[in-house]
């Protein structure tokens, strides 16, 4: 059968499922009664090599797991060994994103199905995860992620039912948080965030891939991630992360600029602790051109005393400069905390990221979710760092940000299993102008 | 000497200028004195080696050109075949880009620097033109790609003279334009915003390299790339490009939407005309999976009618949902349109760009930005193809968005040098939801 005539049976036969591709008017919300079953998924099924065009079939999946709604084009799902360009390419990986009609998101999407992230021979489905209220902008992103024609980009699913648009995820990178309303105490915040990350930490568990990895940015994002990873008990807790990454790049740039090099020579910058005014950006032990920063940069009052102002006031600068939060560069240090877990670190060299402390070497309480030195054979896990050194003014502040994490953790008792709350919250330390 | 003390002399010497800029609160604005000479500037340089640190150290540049503002820690200007990371390292090349705080920079600005556009062996300098009320947004913008630590970006600097801010520009995207205001007529829009082009291409012409490739994407973009190389007529009229290309990725995905395949099966789409409600869709050359796409989709009414339709109406549709405009995807346009002029076009492919029409081989009116299909070795520059074919469906329709083009051009006469503007446009053809 010549090809031509083939693609008219295809048209003749699938027309009313093809006008729904085109003209998405019948877009149907899934509400999110997670213990019914569902009917079976009807897929457009489509396996194409350069040389013939074989026909679109529908397809039973049989599984009885719940999956979020397929979108436009990417409702056709390939065979994508049968092809000559994509045959070689690694196997499609899901990676879930919440707050996905966010500004954050809406940088980070694109830098996903660009290539950037995972590489070129990488496939992927992106699964956006909305509230009801942003279903609608949700359906836009995924029509520019189709406009945007990015050829690794294979499937894209919305939805706004966590343990639907969770299903086999292998990256959970999760955004989404309520920002602080006016009047709103830091306990409140806690408590509210708390229950959408205990929500999602159980959808985590049930429908994603037990060997998921959690990005948790919405915040307060510690305390998030370790809301998350108590209600995944069949997750490793080691799989979860708060992003801390923004703060070490601000922190190397800041260390950049007063020694007068350029970033790229700033190494070994350890952010430590809670992603708030308590943290601690390491200039023990950091590294410019090789050499210890102290050693560089004479000046201890700097050191001790502006630079780590500068860079948890960075955000609330440029928010004022700017009108709105960092997005843009957010999203780039989301791409940098993924790319350390999956490339090897740089002999020598190290990374932050916000982890569970169980068994940590530097004598932090265990149980909460500390920024810490990571080093990753680029397998998508990482171990801690051994070489690090500690004077009395690292270790008084390292004992501030912990004391502020129990606090913290005490404050959201009643989520992560661990009895009644008890709210003894510090000052508010909140990054200005981080949402 | 160790390179500790060399740091510390660095630091002692320097320090006026190093807290310039970490402080960043010395940035001076530069108004637009034009035949004025300017001061020297004084830069700092620095040499900087995997072993060895070299001082920064102040040069004289003794260039009577007018530079605009460096920025933080891109004011380091390095000799990148210095270090052994870098020395393999092309040439720097400058990229201005105007609207550089707006919302399709704040995308496409981050790609650039990434690397993803020009590859990751070329480093760049971004040249950021804003305008007297965006100064503050320009410098958040700058603050952001620093704490990016995108290793090929080298410069940045900003400003709101496009004198300075095109000096020895390699590529210029030009993207800020005036939305029409309430009440304003189309005529007022291309005049409008044709006196910003018609600035703009004079500049270009005085300062930029003079083989400066540039893309046009404030709108209306076909006009307002004639009117700018009208200006420029030291810049080959052949290097001026009107952004037609998120036009070309709507087209295919439409195309493989309805065809049921992926739209990386659908190839030599052309976009011929203007950037408005006339541009022209074409499917009588297009292909999918190699063949023509009228014998793949064999509903011609939806072809004839519907197709077009579908991509017009795209921006305006995503707008109702998204509540803004397509930023995301028109920046991935602009990289693709940017791609497609430096590396060799897929055998048998072509893309689609706006372009001046001296010389072409479809008998297209002489003397007017017109999208039509392209082929380029890679090497900036690009032919037109030979090989289309046209039938009168296609040959009434071309004529239609001629005749727009043409009366544009009559009413900007006065800013093209071609004596008295004539205003007789046919209805207003913006598409909708694009600015």
């Amino acid at each position: 059968m010549a090809v031509a005539d083939l693609y008219t049976k295809i048209n003749l036969q699938y027309s009313s499922k093809l006008s729904y591709v085109s003209t998405r008017l019948s877009y149907s919300r899934r509400v999110s009664l997670r213990p019914l079953p569902q009917p079976h998924n009807s897929r457009i099924c489509c396996s194409v090599t350069s040389k013939e065009a074989q026909a679109p079939v529908f397809v039973n999946t049989e599984d009885p797991k719940k999956k979020p709604d397929c979108y436009g084009v990417f409702c056709l799902t390939y065979d994508l060994t049968a092809e000559e360009e994509t045959k070689t390419w690694k196997k499609l990986i899901n990676i879930a994103v919440s707050g996905a009609a966010g500004m954050i998101s809406n940088h980070l999407l694109f830098k996903l199905a660009s290539g950037e992230v995972f590489g070129p021979d990488q496939p992927i489905a992106l699964k956006l995860l909305g509230s009801e209220r942003s279903l609608q902008a949700l359906e836009g992103v995924a029509m520019e992620l189709e406009d945007s024609l990015f050829p690794l980009l294979r499937e894209v699913s919305i939805g706004i039912d966590s343990y639907e648009v969770f299903q086999d995820a292998d990256w959970a990178l999760l955004i989404g948080a309520k920002p602080r309303g006016p009047g709103m105490e830091r306990a409140d915040l806690l408590d509210i965030n708390g229950q959408i990350f205990a929500e999602q930490g159980k959808a985590l568990n049930a429908v994603a891939s037990q060997n998921v990895k959690v990005i948790v940015v919405g915040n307060p994002c510690n305390t998030n991630a370790l809301i998350c990873l108590k209600n995944a008990p069949n997750i490793p807790a080691k799989n979860f992360h708060a992003l801390t990454r923004l703060d070490e790049n601000r922190a190397k740039c800041q260390l950049a600029l007063k020694a007068g090099v350029f970033y790229d020579k700033v190494s070994n910058v350890t952010i430590w602790g809670n992603h708030s005014t308590t943290q601690v950006p390491d200039f023990l032990n950091a590294k410019i051109n090789g050499i210890p920063v102290k050693e560089v940069i004479k000046d201890t009052k700097w050191l001790e005393e502006e630079f780590t102002e500068m860079v948890q006031k960075r955000g609330g600068v440029l928010i004022k400069k700017w009108g709105r939060s960092s997005a843009a560069s957010t999203s780039v240090s989301i791409v940098d905390a993924i790319r350390s877990l999956v490339t090897p670190t740089p002999e020598g060299d190290w990374f932050s990221s916000g982890v569970y402390t169980a068994g940590n070497p530097y004598g932090i309480e265990e149980g909460i979710v500390f920024s810490m030195p990571c080093r990753s054979k680029g397998d998508g896990d990482y171990e801690l760092v051994k070489d690090v050194i500690f004077d009395d003014f690292l270790r008084s502040r390292i004992k501030k940000t912990e004391a502020e994490l129990l606090a913290e953790k005490r404050c959201v008792a009643h989520l992560t299993g661990e009895g009644i709350a008890v709210c003894d919250l510090p000052g508010d330390t909140m990054l200005p102008g981080e949402m």
